[in-house]
């Protein structure tokens, strides 16, 4: 792999800042919050930039101290920042109670109105960015955020398309947001007619699907005719996932590739020290292990990916590949290395 | 629910601040220590208050810093501190080392002379303060400080019942305790000849019941015995605990209303944040069962509430009622609540 | 026990500071790092200091704040510093990134010149040392240091058995030191030769034994072979440790004293706290055990002790006897001691 | 003072959660942030609850954790917060760095949109609210936020005369507010209009007076004129503050009355702890002087509580009368007291 | 000096747990506390042993993880506690909250009854403990505890003067203690009797001499005319403090040997980080200094020292003897050395 | 100045982790560090991407977690690290215990060894580096650490003037240093050969200047004279500071350009939150000074930027060109922005 050149990975996306009570202390008992940054998209530039590949975030900050801290985690974490645009209004923020055991946790967002989901598509050169990217990320969340973000996001995938560059999107979304007046379906529609590489549930691909469903099918199933009406996608990958407690999950993932269903090990994952952007260390995994190996191999990368992240605080997965490969190799130990 | 008034509950104990070095660290290893306030009958009233009843706890405190910041620790957690006494002598506290895994949690007591134990029964005038209430609730703790603070809660019981005030007590209580010249018996007895919701494990009625046991019977058995001796009795109710470990435990409650025995799912808890303060969770969990619901469904509450706090830092129960109920709809998984 | 005057264990060792950031936190993540001491022999001191034996470490430091901030360490836990050396260089570090689940910790040394690697034989007065010893400790991490500390600790072992005093070795070792052009082998041989009481693994056992192995045989029998090759030998020990995940092991020691295998309880360890220096919690458990009672008792109480290590942070263990007999009567519960 | 029943104030405005860096550090820095509550108006409060007095703060939160968690800072503080109003929008905030020495501190809101700039006058009921008060204060910053909060403010003001409830305003506000689209003299000259007592500095008085300045007056001149032109206003305070540096500053009371001058000591203050909220802390001192002393203590006193809160961190004054008095004593010693 | 063997002082009595929330803040503020220990008598032992004395203490703990953690705080700092005495009872504590510029600090104790106040003269065998000393230190504190402790101390300094060890006194004594029936006076007059060097304010020398007083004369008659009333007194010492400012001291020394006056430097000290113990550091560098040097040097030392305390957070003095040198240079600058 | 392109300054030196105790405590008190990475170059490059150049900084670390984190320092301050050499060794450390008032702050390194100091020539391509540079800037600290790093700093200055690049040189450097046999003057002299702008005191003057100093002059002869011996200097630079104690110092900037003396204001600086790096801070202000302001500016401005930073904790001053003209308009108060 070392005489690849890097490969170049950008990712577009709301970065909130998240403010969190120390341990698992709620806002009631607490006269502090740890800070992080994080966002769907960012974490999954972050994850690849740790795993050694370029990775070019592009958002929207306020321009004040909480926006330039905001980019300083991104540059603290390896991401390629040079295409952050600053302007008014102010940066979103989300306030996380971590649960424990079989107490959820809880997050409330003030992200309305925030700078990035003022963005507009002018503000964003997209040829520029994409030129030399190999792969283009993208969620369900932004086109959520607001009409401006949406319009965006299809800029992005109809540059990235153009230029030949490999798009993917993890189509989950969330009903809560969407408050602009336009309907979701079309607009998510839109997008997924320009992607190669889908992550979905089930339960997603449901909600985009056209076709009549008389009866709910399998995986494999759902994903063929989600395949047959969305004809750029090539692949469609989910991860199934036992929630023990919040405390204990297990996850395992699965490919398919229209031909082949790939599926990984499964983790048993225990005591979980942070559980909020495990999906985006997944689709960081997919990406890394989609660049670099087969399919059987990159649904195998993405899950142990995701399972590692669940060992690190924070929105963003910050291990290697090396730890990654290491842990492929079924070495679940996690024995002291010196 | 929401139609009926918000019900009002009392209870009556001493209030320790509680010390206790960060994480599951030793005093030998500690250059500071987490505060928190508590005792069994407050955490009680915490609880109560955060399920949204109206929740008075009465204590008596030094009239000084220390004093105040634990009356203030009340009304943060949204107890009606109204008739908190304040007087000289000192505040009791206690010392908390939390072990882990199969170490033992630790804690030293001083509390010896506090100003909790100086009360004396015309210093509180339980017909003003009872007079609204729909409950009143005791510990066996209480009674064992001194004798003026047993006097007191006689006082408090007597004057309940004659205002028609449903009275719990949670007779477990310790020999370490009772260091004033009298026979726990005669006083404990005397108590609970008042009480009409009896917390109850079969060692702590073995220790106040009066009939003669040739041989140890059922739950059922002794609960019953124990009804006819103390005819005021309408329940018995009790929780069974499996230590696997000290951060991992199993539980699982049972009502005996004298005529059915009333079981709740078993919870399997790991791993355990705080264990202190359990009990009174399944105390608060009860009372607030047997305001809102049937026997069966009460001790269904309870145990879950009581599961709840495993989860929580420090000695009282900071869940909604809504979070009970999500647990008791079967949906252990902890998910993020967005 | 209390009837026997306090017997009095010599260790030896390099004692380095860990730096370790907060939690599970990366130094990538960290703007802070927790401060202990530790080494493998001066772990040992420290554990048979907590469980009241007179315990008495020989290392070298800087002669600035940092070598005294370790002595400190060591005093606090009770260690006689007596014979603590100050001179030139710099203190050994280690800075350890803790893992969970199924991430690896990681450690990185920086101990190559450090004031205890520049030791020599004449800066020690082992008559004068070991002249009311009962036991001397050492472990295969300190002859790999340097030629020095390699001559020192030869010295103690000849010195030890000179004066009637037992001599165990751990001599397990890391092939990542041994920098300075000696064979390991050579140098180890040596010092088991001297050696009363050995602590090793079958893949220890292997590298240091001379006698051909045509197939790799049981535990026994590799130790039967060890003790008939060093004469000195009279027990060889061991423990099996199966590593769930990082966060999740299981352990069970054995003895053999070249009759009888004895085997301790299988315990089931989780969440774990702090796994280094659990090997060391091991050893001074058998120390203790040893100096107490027979080998059945001896080895179940070493496991004992390490598994209550694995509760505590930093490299020591910090239990008293009486928490490790409260494991040995099989009360696992970790209930809360008032 | 014992044999006077407890005062009561009621203050009125918006209440944000305060994020702030640990010590002196900034955003850019800093992983954490410390958290508290404060706001121009229940700072008041917050400082009158502390010297004894009966202190309630209307104000509204969204419905969710955060707004509860600011209610709670207010109920520890011993503030009546029967009349907080749940809702929809979100919490208000505001984060600061503190600077030291010639670096400034940096304040950065996000307020817009809040729960409480959405208040609308029907959602209070003042004459409930005010029906046994004593006195009712505003600040310039509450009809800055929104024209809802001003229409409030208004409401307020006028039951309070109708009542004759005392109203103090301390009209100082920031022109970066006001951004609804009215013009801030008219909003502003129709509450001072209500209003008894006026904290305001040369050139607040300045910027809603009415006559011709054709020159700048002394602060006697211009506090005539003012109280000419808004007949019910009796007394105008001001603090003179010199800066010598973030960290060093000197402060003087003043007090007109319409026919005598009134000064408080000087004071030099120096390392501050928080600048934060000194103003208000003033206004209290104020409000609590005139409620028990003339004006000549009244300023004194208003001066004393205000030195006091540059040593507490945090947005209010936390500190006794016993305190304030004891300064008053001219005892600057900050002695030990056992 | 290095030619001299190490000097050996002996201080008795109590030390306390100290329990102080972060920073300045409150406990009403606070939810942690910082935890350190300290006594009068201890903290010059402390202090005495980071300038390179042999430093014994001599007090009463209970037999408990608190009583450890407190002599284990006293290792750490070198002192030797092979004389500490374990029992019954409680550990005494004290609760601090530090002020700032015009705030004062705010002590509370909780020592009533503690383990120390238990002592009894037939625990402590003073032949044995001061045969090998140079100096026994006590301070009027102790007797003030319990007739136990006044007991024990009277003992103490009968033996030492029959051993012929220096005994110096801080005779400075607090009348909130003193609650066990027996008159200060006579208490106090018959250790002072025994004593060979005092420290004193006038203040103080006022309320244990015997003398008639007509007119308050200079510090000079006063120690002269003490001097003649208490044969064994060969010195008398104080220090002038001018408290600008809780966080703004300035101090100077001054000794009285019967014949000449000598006074240290002034020192102007801001900002002050702990003011606590400031007197004992004093102490413990008039002992050291009257040890090494003559009467003009020894007043500049113990001045010198007292004044580097005023930057040590905690109750004792933990700078070295070449630190005090350095600043009795004249250098006052507080550079960086490297 | 908003038309002027981003001037980029190059900086060239060792980059160590620096452990630091919390507030003002030593080691021998602390159980945790502070953890952030300085050097006295690097410090330049930091404070001079926050005033909004490129600063490009060129060091070498060990290929490891630490050698990653102190990368991501950089990255995280704006620093371009495109350059930074990863290698074999180990990372450079200081150990800071922070004095107050008259106690001085103690440095010990551990830099030793570090994989800086292996640095050769021949790992970096100065040409690239240095080609569209406007200023490089080095220290009499790197020359010292060994001789490959000296190699490379005179490499770098050869390289800079042949490409027309302004060289500025801080010629302080430590005795303590230099231990790799060669004499300090001959590699200095050298160097400062290659130099246009020098940063030394008079003392610094008088150790590599050549000619016979009969008598000491003023700063104005040693300079010229020193640029009479080094013919490429244009301009000498120095500050004058004042130490009233570790927590107050006076600073004063001037600069000599062979004609003029241009003298800056003076600072009075207190309570210092900060003083390392305080002369980088200087060096950095003096280099952007000089990139866009006539040298009476440059120096007010150097001499601001070095005030600033005392307010700042860690090695580099972080603060923006705007915050020190607000300081250059005289604007001394420090008041909150908002």
């Amino acid at each position: 792999m070392e005489s690849l050149a890097k490969k170049k990975v950008v990712t577009f996306g709301e970065v909130m800042m998240r403010l969190s009570p120390p341990g698992v202390a709620t806002f009631a008992q607490a006269q502090s919050a740890d800070i992080t940054y994080g966002g769907g998209e960012a974490n999954v530039s972050v994850a690849l930039a740790y795993m050694g590949l370029q990775a070019c975030h592009v958002t929207r900050f306020p321009d004040n101290n909480l926006g330039k801290a905001a980019t300083q985690f991104l540059r603290h974490h390896w991401v390629d920042t040079s295409y952050v645009i600053y302007g008014d209004h102010h940066l979103g923020l989300y306030f996380l109670e971590k649960g424990a055991i079989h107490r959820s946790s809880q997050i409330v967002y003030q992200r309305e109105g925030s700078s990035f989901s003022k963005i507009q598509p002018d503000m964003v050169d997209w040829t520029e960015i994409l030129k030399e990217a190999d792969w283009f990320h993208w969620t369900g969340i932004t086109p959520a955020v607001s009409q401006g973000a949406a319009a965006c996001c299809a800029q992005a995938i109809k540059t990235a398309n153009k230029l030949g560059v490999t798009v993917s999107g993890d189509i989950h979304s969330r009903s809560s947001l969407w408050n602009y007046g336009k309907d979701p379906r079309d607009i998510m529609r839109a997008l997924i007619d320009g992607t190669d590489i889908v992550i979905a549930s089930q339960f997603d691909m449901d909600k985009y699907a056209d076709a009549v469903k008389s009866e709910k099918g399998s995986f494999i199933d759902q994903a063929s005719q989600f395949m047959k009406e969305f004809g750029r996608i090539k692949k469609v990958i989910d991860k199934d996932r036992i929630s023990v407690s919040g405390s204990h999950n297990r996850i395992k993932g699965k490919l398919w590739n229209g031909q082949q269903l790939f599926e990984s090990e499964e983790y048993d994952i225990t005591p979980i020290v942070d559980r909020v952007g495990t999906g985006d260390a997944f689709a960081a995994g997919l990406i890394y292990g989609m660049l670099h190996h087969e399919d059987a191999e990159a649904i195998r990368f993405a899950t142990a990916a995701c399972t590692l992240k669940h060992s690190i605080e924070g929105d963003a997965n910050l291990v290697s590949e090396k730890a990654v490969l290491k842990l492929l190799t079924g070495d679940l130990s996690g024995k002291i290395q010196r």
